[in-house]
């Protein structure tokens, strides 16, 4: 028996997102039955990230154990010939049985991406969010300083959630335009449930005018969801990656040891 | 009896191309029902270019003739409500009662994109051509320069077409990598069936070794199809623009007089 991780890409837009659930096809699904098919086991994935419906991943990562014969590198070149082809593996690779792709340390990357022009652009509405008021992405930037570091995020997070502590860090949040495209790429240690979207959606407000850059201080103060910008929506958001200790560190402390 | 010009933008990747046809949904079609509804009138539209199925455009043109008393500027509004998401009308305008938009001097610029990276991504499988190979660009541009200026195009030219002269004019061939896309921009006075996608496909040819860049010149003079490379696939295509030379400007010789 072995444990593969596997780093997954695909376009969320037709996916009742990550997780399984009864009202329609998941990514966790087809994943799951190309990988049972692959190595004529019943296969079960443990996901890093349960991402939203509509929300797109280049590096998702899931884990499942298997005694395939296959060689780890070679599982994502076979897995793929089974996938459909809005589901991609982009590397397969071999790691210790107790690996535990939420359990470990780990940095994200997020990308949001705004599509800022008079009229929406047909090809990019299902990877950007549409916003035809003009933006000021110096506005922008200046808000996103505020975000940066450690801080409860309470006001940044879905009320829905119940977790253990609504602290997060931002180690990096950038805003860069490119054409019509604004992406707001964000760095950190673990996203509260909805952040980025809510952070994506607040930082736009600032960008159109609706909100002061200095008001995310008071937004952080509060602790409270309703007193940030709206939940920006799923299409616009990507799970860029997610950085490891390398899981052979065991004994470093890493919490990823076997 | 008004001449309406529009701008259109459309995602090409669930149409059957732009001209009306009997085996599926056309962007011609969807748009000629909107302004039907719109106007209370039959509306039949004419297109400046034709796209193939899959291909997409930022700015192919149409115009119609209609009796409505919605001003030309505010066409543009009115009717996006009533089409579908992936096509989307950026501007309207009156224009003379005798202009055409295929008839008019004109210029065109088309984007290529190729995402070339060791395995797809399936956010940009719709909008570009997915080419796992190591591509050159250097070696690309260099053979680009050979297509630039007045040719016969003969052998970029599909061999189903009939056309009076396979002679055109290339004024812009700029090659440019952003991340893992490269985007091929080519602006011309006209290009013939197939003519971008077969230059794409040429110039993949180069990036990956399969020709050299002086090959170019040897292609251009057998003015036989077989000498150039493949058709690259209709979805990494965009036709973003079609320039013409001011409506208004009759008797100036420009072919657009009314």
């Amino acid at each position: 028996m072995k444990r593969i991780k596997l780093t997954v890409a695909y376009d969320g837009t037709d996916y009742c997102g990550w997780q399984i659930q009864k009202n329609g096809i998941t990514v966790e699904e087809v994943l799951n039955r190309a990988l049972s098919r692959l190595t004529g086991e019943e296969i079960t994935v443990v996901g890093a990230s349960r991402t939203d419906a509509g929300v797109h991943a280049r590096g998702n990562v899931a884990v499942f154990d298997t005694d395939t014969r296959i060689p780890a590198e070679r599982i994502v070149y076979a897995v793929n010939a089974l996938l459909p082809e809005d589901v991609v593996v982009v590397r397969s690779e071999e790691v210790p049985a107790g690996w535990h792709p939420r359990k470990c340390v780990s940095v994200k990357t997020y990308e949001y991406r705004i599509l800022n022009k008079e009229f929406p652009d047909p090809v990019r509405r299902r990877d950007t969010y549409f916003v035809s008021f003009s933006l000021d992405i110096e506005r922008m930037r200046r808000a996103a300083e505020y975000l940066k570091g450690e801080h409860d995020f309470k006001s940044f997070c879905s009320a829905q959630t119940a977790v253990e502590t609504t602290v997060r860090t931002i180690y990096d949040l950038d805003i860069k335009k490119e054409g019509e495209i604004i992406t707001i790429r964000v760095r950190g240690n673990g996203f509260l449930y909805n952040m980025v979207r809510i952070i994506a959606g607040t930082l736009a407000g600032v960008g159109r005018g609706y909100f002061e850059p200095e008001d995310m201080e008071r937004m952080l103060e509060a602790k409270d969801r309703t007193q940030a910008g709206v939940t920006a929506p799923p299409q616009g958001l990507t799970l860029v990656g997610i950085e490891y200790e390398k899981p052979d560190n065991s004994g470093s402390g890493s919490g990823c040891s076997a």
